[in-house]
């Protein structure tokens, strides 16, 4: 890193976008007390400024660059490809090659986002698959999880791609903590699971690098124990995975809830117990774990959730300005640079 | 139906039996008073025959048959093929053949037990893999999920006779409910997914029986809405979404504990909702919802959870029970005889 972590926002994707997206860069703004980032706002330039002056948000770290349009939610790739370049969303990849910003952010539609991400930063020469991570939290902290669904399906090679990205990752977000890969399978032992899986599982075992700890397979009743936090699988099973675990979770919460309200002695009851079960919703709120990161392109992406409020806005800005400041892309192309060494 | 219904109990599989076996059996008899079942434990005769007479539970409708030996957790199936045709897992899967029994239920080794029914029982001539299925909570009621993990690869005629047999067991459970079909995948939309997914949803789209209603694909967060309730997935992917809801339960609940134990006014306020926090602990009781059904072979095999207690005992009990009342054979036979109808 030289010079201002510069955050390339596009700040009309996204549900009550640009106002989540001002109200998230306000918060940001007052956590943040350095003077060591900018942020790049891409969208309707009058209403931005005025928002911005509305809210009395200190201009000082941010630039506002106007564009003419917004991709919406129902554009296909191929469409916005043909209408879309001068929308607030591909100006805010594209400021990644003409504009020096060192990370892209929108809440915008996720398919026009991914591939014209891809066709802007173009992969990383080293990799043949670029992945979607996420933080999800476990016992002991917090776990990077991909593929998401950028990639159907994976070969070992991908596998093993994902490990060294997702640990570089980890290591940039978390700098004093150890990245533990384990794969994602239906069994801990060896002869379980897929034969991309068992591959992988050969070379991961054999590598030397200290990139990361190779913790071998974890079963999905496992992935928030905290033994391991770099979770390794294709992007179809692991976009079931996180759906999974995010369904489930709303559907305990929302009877936990019920039941608190059931009756007169548990509504008193949860008065006694408010505070403590604040701290368990603020644990847990999915909001701290917004923004999905697209590593293996020339540029790091991060999606926040169409669906998010300011807050989850914000911890996405949060969330790319924390990797940059943590070198993610160089850490990346040094852990991809040792694969070859390994494989000899 | 035609007779008792014969349940066949490997009364010495899994951690703690036969004791927990006995009990139960014990809160089994207790609650169906009905005579219309019988009860055929399999296992060191004379053990079980003294737990028995100790819990002094009613021998009415329980037959004991004396066998010699166990299948262990370390046995593979290729040892136990060999050595353990004299085991309770054994001569209980074998009493479907020799006894007229209806099903069989063990806790004992999963691999072994997958292995042994296949060959015992055969699969039926209709279809070409057999599935694990089990129950899943959903805000309405219940789901049935398959595959579970007994077949890592599914084509698109796998998945189908996994939605018709899934159905055929939902109905032989809630009779009086329809059977809601969705496809496991990672968005609703009909361009996402394999191309197993997509001709499976090709062809279940254009079914005209009444067997289901097919509401096309199912996102993991969906799964306990209730909106469908028959998911139907390959044995990987079915794997990894239950155990990584399993996952999420544990970590959601262990944390709410903790909150509620953190200090003097959220345990005066668990005090005063401890009602309504046991009827929600409960409702979430995965003991209510313990067994997989193996679905597919010329007879119904239930895999208990080895680790379960003997309440999560007495419900597989109790699932072997109600699917043999409700025709779950005859309900598989009739749907899978649709399928050629409709390819026609």
């Amino acid at each position: 890193m030289s010079g201002k972590i510069k955050i390339a926002i596009d700040a009309m994707g996204g549900e009550n976008a640009p106002d989540k997206v001002i109200d998230g860069i306000s918060k940001f703004v007052e956590n943040n007390k350095s003077d060591d980032y900018k942020l790049l706002l891409y969208g309707d330039a009058n209403r931005i400024d005025k928002l911005l002056t509305e809210k009395k948000i200190i201009k000082n770290n941010i630039e506002i660059l106007n564009t003419q349009s917004i991709v919406s939610d129902d554009e296909t790739p191929l469409t916005a490809i043909k209408n879309s370049k001068n929308s607030s969303m591909w100006k805010s990849i594209e400021s990644q090659t003409l504009n020096n910003a060192d990370i892209s952010l929108s809440a915008g539609n996720t398919g026009v986002l991914l591939v014209i991400s891809r066709m802007i930063l173009k992969t990383m020469d080293e990799i043949n698959k670029p992945a979607l991570a996420a933080l999800w939290p476990n016992q002991k902290g917090m776990n990077i999880v991909l593929d998401l669904g950028a990639n159907i399906e994976c070969d070992e090679n991908n596998l093993i791609d994902f490990a060294e990205m997702g640990s570089a990752l980890y290591k940039s977000l978390y700098p004093n903590d150890n990245a533990k890969v384990a794969l994602l399978n239906i069994g801990s032992e060896e002869i379980k699971g897929t034969d991309t899986l068992k591959k992988a599982y050969q070379r991961l075992s054999s590598f030397k690098n200290n990139d990361f700890i190779f913790n071998g397979y974890i079963e999905g009743n496992k992935i928030m124990d905290g033994d391991s936090n770099v979770i390794v699988t294709d992007g179809f099973t692991g976009n079931i995975a996180l759906k999974t675990a995010e369904g489930t979770a709303k559907f305990i919460t929302s009877n936990l809830k019920l039941a608190l309200q059931k009756n007169i002695f548990s509504r008193i009851g949860s008065l006694f117990s408010y505070k403590s079960l604040q701290n368990f919703k603020n644990k847990l709120d999915p909001r701290k774990f917004n923004g999905a990161i697209f590593l293996g392109l020339k540029g790091p992406v991060v999606k926040s959730h169409g669906a998010t409020d300011y807050i989850g806005f914000y911890h996405s800005i949060d969330v790319c300005y924390k990797i940059i400041k943590g070198n993610l892309l160089e850490k990346i192309k040094n852990n991809l640079s040792h694969i070859n060494v390994e494989k000899k």
